[in-house]
């Protein structure tokens, strides 16, 4: 029996069941994940991959996320329902819906995914994007945050050594890339929700673009998976280099590219995200 | 009443509807579009997309677009169902399926999607990836493509001018990426099911990455939209500018990331794909 405290992103993450292969799961908000009007997207897209990975039907391991934020989750309670809509000889296609009570009593559609898992096999591999030559974390200044910021950012530790938050909003035009060394502020060994998290911890592409600190959201985020246990296990609690740039900013919408490298260089995931912008 | 022939686009993507409201439709797998073993996935992707833009609720124009390919749509009949499960006041979510009937009697669930469409205001915008310094279409050669091929393939004018398919299948390394003019073989005005379509014209990247000729498919695509009526009405049917490149190889599966401009150069789409591949 273990007396220590979990970490606050197992918390923020933890589903209970009623009928598991029924696919019905319940979970809390995590208010240490809190963001500005819901939770930290990110512990959002891992609740959803959470269920299929909890459901017993699961085969193999997850390939490709996608998360559509259709509302701010309420501070509370709510629904998650996984199901395996088709199940190949290698690869499993879900659908997974997040739900909170309405005010009429009517569930209110809060988030969908879509996640594709697959029995992986051993083969040839190779990167066509290598990792750039960035310093070292330890030659990096971790970013302080002060006890006015939003609770998620406070569970990372980040380093950014190009593209940080602009020290003045003042409308100056600059290039939207942003390069980051990246991990959980309390150290926790890195899984695959940690990694659907940590896709999503760039703050708006727009903010740093035009040094203006517009409202902004992700709509819908789609993250691939080039990771097994053994890559997961070789990283543990280390740094993440992340680097994350907008693309194309275009009528209320932009979208935005990230990759996430493990420090000795292996891509373990790439994510693409379009977020709404308020001009 | 107009007694000219639909272009082949318009009959693969053409849907029939018992219950509009009620989101279900019924369409019929063209073989100008067949592919190996099913329909051109970029077909597929468009159907999905047509639904939803056909549904009497639809609030404004698609931004997002996740398609994921559980199984080959058989030559026939398929059904479709679009659900609008979230309608907020500027945005939208839908859940698309198709399926087919089974052998069984029981629905065959082939393909599972998401779209996200939203009403777009005028905002301020811009890019940072800008369309790269290449020929001129006209420079260009068009590929030639014998009966031999695959059906889709002849349904697209394609001129590739860097990464084109090997010549010779010799096992050697190169970059993955491909840049190519492509615009329907058939003049038709570009619109968002056919800019859908289009972001999946690449060949698969681990042919090119390995000189090999290797199985490979696309599990799962999520396109961006960038284009609203006056961007697609000043293509018509121009050339687009495609580019597509490969990312992580890794056991099985790889990420493929693809642009498409106008000849403008405005970028329309982004688009990225995860494709099992075998050894």
């Amino acid at each position: 029996m273990s007396t220590s405290t979990p970490h606050p992103f197992d918390k923020a993450i933890a589903l209970q069941h009623s009928d598991l292969r029924a696919g019905h799961f319940t979970g809390t908000t995590s208010p240490d994940y809190w963001n500005m009007v819901g939770p930290f997207g990110g512990t959002t897209a891992a609740v959803a991959l959470q269920a299929v990975l909890q459901h017993p039907d699961l085969l193999g391991t997850p390939i490709a996320l996608t998360v559509n934020y259709a509302a701010a989750l309420e501070a509370g309670a709510f629904d998650v329902q996984a199901t395996a809509v088709r199940t190949n000889r290698s690869t499993q296609h879900w659908t997974v819906q997040i739900t909170q009570p309405g005010a009429s009593g009517a569930p209110n559609m809060t988030t969908t995914a879509t996640v594709v898992t697959a029995a992986r096999r051993e083969t040839w591999g190779r990167s066509d994007l290598a990792m750039p030559e960035v310093p070292k974390p330890e030659a990096v200044e971790p970013i302080r945050i002060g006890p006015a910021g939003v609770a998620w950012v406070q569970q990372y530790e980040m380093r950014p050594f190009s593209g940080g938050i602009p020290a003045q909003w003042d409308g100056s035009l600059q290039h939207s890339e942003t390069r980051i060394w990246v991990r959980d502020a309390q150290a926790r060994p890195l899984d695959l929700p940690s990694l659907a998290a940590m896709s999503d911890v760039f703050y708006p592409r727009i903010w740093l673009r035009r040094a203006r600190h517009v409202p902004a959201g992700t709509v819908s985020i789609t993250t691939y998976f080039h990771a097994d246990a053994a890559q997961l296990a070789e990283v543990g609690t280390g740094f993440l280099l992340g680097q994350a740039t907008g693309q194309q900013f275009f009528n209320g919408f932009f979208d935005q590219t990230a990759q996430l490298w493990s420090e000795a260089g292996v891509l373990l995931a790439t994510s693409n995200q379009i977020v709404y912008y308020k001009e």
